[in-house]
């Protein structure tokens, strides 16, 4: 006898098995050579499969990027949750987002071409991230303010500030075009970006 | 009788209207649909004859982007030369060149192509625009120094952080992707690097 399993119950699971899959062809072979049949061959199951959780390469695409996106807020969202000086979890939450973000995109050549499409294709998804990890941003720059650490008074426009400010270190495309340019390091633009914050050490 | 001009005088002027022709056929169909012959029909000369001042439409593009980028710099050297506060004519500077660069950037469509493939295929002369436009930063940020109106003790490193911080407004990829994002706004963002570069007012 098999046991029947619900679909309701295995979807979240082939769903999950589809992103990663693409997400491995991605980058051994490039978003572009990536066809629904190689991602539905490699799991053994139709395109038909496939296309019941994606209706398309771009929605797959959007499913890899989110996950991407979601390790990179979920791993600044726990310096940010930590005690301490609001500047130290600033400068630490901005080296591990540039860290992941340079490993991702200046090192695996192949995830440009999803990069690319999501920035092009999928703004929305983008933006999504975009917001989250601007509200991480935000809570910290506000825990700064609270404990007199920072002088600005508005956490929200002195977080999106200090962001545009990094956006070099951040953005996918700013990463690669500027990695020939070694200075301003990432620790200049941060001292740069907390005196602009008025911050006082030991406040 | 006809009066012969010595090609030496001649040629200067030939190559300029080249540049302009070029850069005319780049802004009405794009870079991409615009071809030598094109640009030598419209000004009654063989292709052969474009060829003898520029040896690949490359260069021609090339030779444009310096001519859009001179202007700028011409731009913001002339408010860098005028008598009054730096943290004064480095917002007037800031404000020129995104000015100019949004114009060409954001409402010339067209213009994309060319700015694409100079990005792309020719980086030096980017480079070398930056550079060229970095060192009228450095100049006045030393300037509000020397008169204590800035805090900050290293111009090249300050203007530096500076125009990375500014680079939202000025990169012609950024000013196209971030057009639909109203804040921070350009003068939020300038106010932010004056007060990283320790900004006194009435210094």
């Amino acid at each position: 006898m098999t046991l029947d399993v619900p679909a309701d119950i295995a979807e979240p699971c082939t769903r999950t098995r589809i992103v990663e899959t693409a997400e491995r062809f991605f980058r051994q072979i490039g978003y572009q050579k990536t066809t629904v049949a190689d991602i539905a061959k490699a799991l053994k199951m139709s395109p038909a499969n496939v296309y019941r959780f994606f209706d398309s390469k771009k929605a797959i695409n959007e499913a890899v990027a989110e996950r991407l996106m979601r390790e990179v807020e979920g791993a600044i969202a726990a310096i940010a949750a930590r005690k301490g000086p609001a500047a130290e979890r600033l400068r630490d939450m901005v080296r591990t987002m540039h860290g992941m973000n340079a490993a991702l995109y200046t090192e695996e050549l192949r995830m440009h071409e999803m990069v690319d499409a999501a920035l092009s294709e999928s703004w929305h998804v983008v933006h999504g991230h975009i917001e989250r990890k601007s509200a991480i941003f935000e809570r910290v720059v506000a825990d700064g303010i609270a404990s007199g650490e920072f002088a600005v008074r508005d956490a929200r426009l002195g977080s999106r500030c200090a962001q545009l400010a990094l956006l070099r270190f951040f953005h996918p495309r700013m990463l690669v075009e500027c990695a020939g340019e070694p200075e301003p390091t990432l620790d200049q633009q941060i001292d740069f970006v907390l005196r602009a914050l008025g911050h006082r050490a030991g406040a």
